[in-house]
């Protein structure tokens, strides 16, 4: 589980029988028989195709990918299927968060079984969040599981989403609630498909990696205060950060890969968060995904501060970082009405994280110091979140 | 893995706080954390909330069950887990194969959700298998995974389907192509609901029992030439077959969960079998699946005595038992026009049993001697198949 090689061409180490290559960092996700490598770097998409055939010799791929990600990288990424002699066939779906329902499901489980893959055949993901729960989800379901390999585009889906298993669609319960655990056969994160990523989703992906360093990694978090700059940029240090994000996620998945415990960690933020998105109906003109993180991380150390877990300081710290790289941190920053204070602990205690009718928060002790608290009064957070809204 | 105590009063023995109880036979599937047991018995269900709640202690339960189920079973089922104190949602679903579906595999999941079960919370299919598969898919999904509970009301979920984890939906291109390998926590198998059931579903059930012995256990195959009549009249020979057939599949599956290999014999007879049921579109008029399931071991051994591997005597066997008990054993007691056998393989070019375009068949050696058999030439299948549909 350590972190391979920062700047070795990895390609090469790996012997996949290709002399030369982009340079890779590997983060490795070890889960005995169902351990796979994280390929980080510039350029991992041009040799996707020998990466896959080195993983899965002789498989025949479905390659599912949203509208936007396929007009952009789709040429690129066939032609090194081609290239390393895989035969695919390609699924398109809309773009957008409404794509991760039961009837895209359905559709896509019949298009992979109409492509006739086979068990040992793979179902590939080319694209963000959406794409990688959805296909995942699939890979899962069809033929009883079939093999899966994550090609994230976003920066969330590099850092997060990719990474560890969890797939799924969204329910009018709530997001990700039907899905299933089904880790991917290998994981391709080029950087360099990062560069066409819009400001506003690359900075709702940093909330992801913001969250590393906040739940479990003072001096991550203190890199990142340092460096977000050079993050967003490009270049060496994004790539760091994204291998450093990986192998924190790989860290917790590994040592609790179906959250019955530390894995809820990575839930820092996420309880707000998801309430929030699900407050404004998922529009993504309104909220993304990390920008609910964003504010469900400052409400998260707000209410921490207000336990008495944290200082002021802490707070402002953490305040500080979000807002200089552009993020929400408040609740009055969502654009339009929202719900009164009940409605958002309705969905709270529907959203996952709640066991037996006692409240799950993942509240903090200082940046670094996560922890999950059981048992929060439901009065306290009510009372909490009525002020927020105010304010 | 042994089989415990045919005559115990295991309810008493397994200290689940009741000090009396109905005669039941334990079958254990050793699966490491996720092992559980079969409790086989007449009166079972009576017992059933004790049981339940003795498994998963406080949880609360969503109960899936179809009409005709729900009319027959679910009042004592339910004053059975009341009496246990244990919460329950009831939610009915159509009696029948069509039910194996898509929407209703929707409508499940967001009815669960509906019921706010939560995780440790456990989704019960109280039915035959066609509410078992459905079911467990959803238990498998909804939250990425609830706890399961089995209870099979017929003969064939008792003796297969209840036992082993798999779940899952028909698809446009064939059954049981959409699912998840999703164990249950429990398994109660009442035999005395069996006596309302009507002697066509016995008689299919009874074919998956058949199938125990002419797979792996000659010494089963011959017990059940003698004691049919007493299997079928109810009683201790019936109890007696039901858990040999549970310990047979128990043994299979926790030598290979996955089907990576041993468990494809539990296979025998079903690539036919599936083939006939799609033949005439699951209308259960014409055929259901164990009916197919006989046809297709009949169809399975004269295969394999076409390849030389078996004597005429050993077919002649197999034909004279399975005829004895009432089932079909041959394509064209079928009623109605079948499709030509160009059809009938495309149909199993299409099963999960195919693995890189080679047919993969279950042959046999002799009774009891059933093995894997892998590249058989579709040139020969399409030719037997040619006679059969003549025959």
């Amino acid at each position: 589980m350590k972190l391979e090689g920062m700047t070795d061409t990895a390609v090469a180490d790996k012997g996949t029988g290709k002399g030369s290559g982009p340079e890779a960092s590997i983060v490795r996700v070890d889960l005995g028989a169902r351990s796979y490598d994280i390929r980080i770097g510039r350029g991992v998409l041009e040799t996707a195709g020998a990466e896959i055939a080195a993983v899965l010799p002789g498989a025949r791929l479905a390659v599912v990918a949203d509208e936007t990600v396929a007009r952009l990288h789709l040429r690129d990424f066939s032609e090194s299927l081609a290239a390393a002699g895989l035969e695919h066939a390609v699924i398109t779906v809309p773009a957008g968060e409404s794509t991760k329902c039961f009837r895209e499901f359905e559709r896509l489980c019949d298009e992979v079984l109409a492509a006739r893959l086979e068990r040992g055949d793979a179902v590939v993901a080319l694209g963000g969040g959406v794409v990688g729960d959805l296909t995942g989800f699939v890979a899962s379901a069809v033929r009883r599981g079939m093999a899966f390999i994550q090609v994230p585009t976003t920066l969330l889906a590099q850092v997060d989403s990719s990474v560890g298993g969890k797939t799924g669609i969204n329910s009018r319960h709530g997001k990700n609630l039907i899905g299933a655990f089904h880790q991917p056969a290998l994981v391709l994160a080029d950087t360099a498909v990062l560069d066409t990523l819009p400001l506003r989703d690359f900075r709702a992906g940093y909330a992801e990696v913001a969250k590393y360093g906040l739940l479990g990694d003072a001096d991550f978090f203190a890199w990142l205060e340092d460096n977000w700059k050079a993050v967003f940029a490009g270049g060496a240090e994004r790539d760091e950060a994204i291998a450093r994000s990986c192998q924190a996620k790989a860290d917790v998945v590994a040592a609790d890969e179906r959250e019955s415990g530390r894995r809820a960690l990575l839930n820092l933020g996420h309880t707000f968060g998801h309430a929030l998105e699900a407050a404004v109906s998922y529009e993504t003109g309104r909220l993304v995904h990390g920008e609910g993180v964003s504010i469900g991380m400052m409400l998260a150390h707000e209410f921490s501060e207000r336990l008495g877990l944290i200082g002021a300081e802490t707070v402002a710290r953490v305040h500080a970082h979000l807002s200089d790289v552009g993020l929400p941190v408040r609740i009055r920053q969502i654009p339009g009405q929202l719900p009164p204070a009940e409605t958002f602990m309705d969905i709270i205690a529907q959203d996952k994280k709640v066991s037996r009718g006692a409240l799950t928060f993942i509240l903090t002790r200082g940046i670094g110091e996560a922890f999950v608290e059981k048992g929060v009064d439901p009065v306290l957070v009510t009372d909490f979140l009525k002020e927020k809204l105010e304010a």
